[in-house]
């Protein structure tokens, strides 16, 4: 029997990636982009697209008819740094589609709800392994709203929905925006070593990150659907290896043949210093590790950056 | 000289109350209100009204000429279990609102910003007395638009502006709805009484409320306002006091010279069972204690009650 997804925001770097292996597998899969910052062309061929807010009523009502399997909620405004551009609209887009979203799967019988959430949720912590029952205080508008679209998950565990919140770390990896120059670490200097050969560094070389690889997030979330657990679960999506900024750095020197100067300028408002994540509990539940090394993540990154700018 | 304080809400109980007490120590009162709840009659004499929502940018943008030396935010849908009528509602009125007036109070130099929160951000707590540094598990999407406002203030203190969060818990007192039956202990207990010699109790006579009187509430805001602290702050303004359903019950009894029945029914969604609170911290860092006994208060409010009634 073919199953019918719904993956908001294929058209960006994680709604991608994960929509086309759900059609790789023989599913349907249905998106909801507002094209805000992912990409037309960036949407997975055999992926039905809807062009809409998901924090617009009209647009998910849209859906009511449709029978559902799960629901991946990804898209949405991802940068902590623009959330304080506009934070009604990081509101709407983070929260207010999360709850248009949970409608929709009570309406349609959907089960399964999958939501992208962030480790901005637990804002600046000491320098230890963050587990999911730390406090939480986010630093960006960001983070705030994505912390209240898993309160409302937990809610709609009473309705009989079966919710999980993924709090991702670092993502990185092929399909990342190269073109972004305000999201995503790795892509952005190796965006700049690519086109400039010069890295600008915004704050601290000592900041660190727990990063995770593209494929590795895309089976997390493949996991979270196929487990049979019927509880609200909040799961850390993380390697529990802090790789330092200047490491970063580093290894996308070592893998590119080019001289590169490096600069360090001031830092962003609501970047935070470092985190990274223990990931036993989504080990223990679902049976998730992160499989690729980040030195191996940065090398197949730059293939596909080459491979991508000989193509044009 | 003269200051302008806005206090969202005062066509409102608490909103009014408040507003009522400042335009008496000789302020300028600004209110908006959209009479959703609120009574146009209820807003104090000498309150300048603003008719529209606090979750509209174009009406809080009408303010931006003005100089404000304190907002208050009391406006906004305030009941955990009509929440879950319209959680997109609830999330506008009470998320989306404050940060539209933390915006306002950015562009007009206001420098001090209170905002009536709510011990529902809390859940459902193990017996025993709550801290504000207690873990936070909502159980409405009321407490959770509400928790969510509490972080966006910890986020303007760094903006220069110095935000505190009163935790109110459950408020009664003379000017509370009496037409409102899904909100309000006390008031919903007593209007029934009143009006039918009939109170019908929707749950368990075991659970308890800790209760807080209307002039009490009020003091709290001004002692807040009032305050050099700088820093977020977040406080219950509480009793530390366990009220019993059934004790309720029995001090209107006791003081209404009526033969009475009473009936015990279902409960309702997002209810707590109960939950009382450690106000020594806004003892100590205020100076607020609760003044008035329940039983006091309970007669203040029957007395307000039958005068009101006879008044028509």
């Amino acid at each position: 029997m073919i199953k019918t997804f719904l993956v908001t925001g294929a058209a960006g770097f994680i709604g991608a990636a994960l929509a086309k292996k759900l059609v790789e597998e023989g599913n349907l899969v249905i998106t909801v982009d507002n094209l805000s910052t992912g990409f037309r062309e960036g949407i997975p061929e055999g992926v039905e697209f809807l062009n809409g807010d998901c924090q617009d009523e009209k647009t998910i009502d849209k859906l009511k008819s449709r029978k559902i399997d799960a629901i991946f909620h990804i898209a949405g405004q991802s940068s902590g740094e623009i959330s304080f551009e506009n934070p009604v609209y990081d509101l709407k887009t983070n929260t207010q589609s999360t709850l248009l979203l949970l409608k929709l799967a009570l309406a349609t019988g959907c089960k399964k709800f999958i939501y992208a959430s962030t480790m901005s949720v637990y804002g600046d912590q000491e320098n230890r392994l963050i587990s999911e029952d730390d406090t939480t205080f986010p630093k960006s508008f960001y983070g705030i709203g994505k912390l209240a679209s898993e309160h409302y998950l937990r809610l709609y565990e009473e309705y009989g929905i079966s919710c999980t919140a993924l709090r991702l770390f670092n993502v990185y990896g092929p399909g990342q925006n190269m073109e972004n120059m305000k999201q995503g670490m790795v892509s952005i200097f190796l965006s700049q070593a690519l086109s400039a050969n010069r890295i600008q560094v915004k704050g601290s070389k000592y900041r660190f990150r727990d990063f995770v690889y593209i494929d590795d997030i895309v089976d997390s979330f493949l996991l979270a659907y196929r487990s049979n657990q019927t509880q609200f679960k909040i799961y850390n999506v993380s390697t529990g290896i802090r790789t330092s900024v200047e490491t970063v750095v580093s290894t996308i020197l070592e893998n590119l043949s080019k001289d590169m100067t490096v600069e360090y300028l001031e830092g962003t408002p609501g970047d935070q210093f470092g985190i990274y994540g223990d990931s036993s509990l989504i080990k223990h539940d679902l049976g998730w590790t992160a499989k690729t090394e980040f030195t191996q993540g940065v090398k197949n990154m730059i293939i596909w950056a080459d491979r991508k700018s000989r193509n044009g």
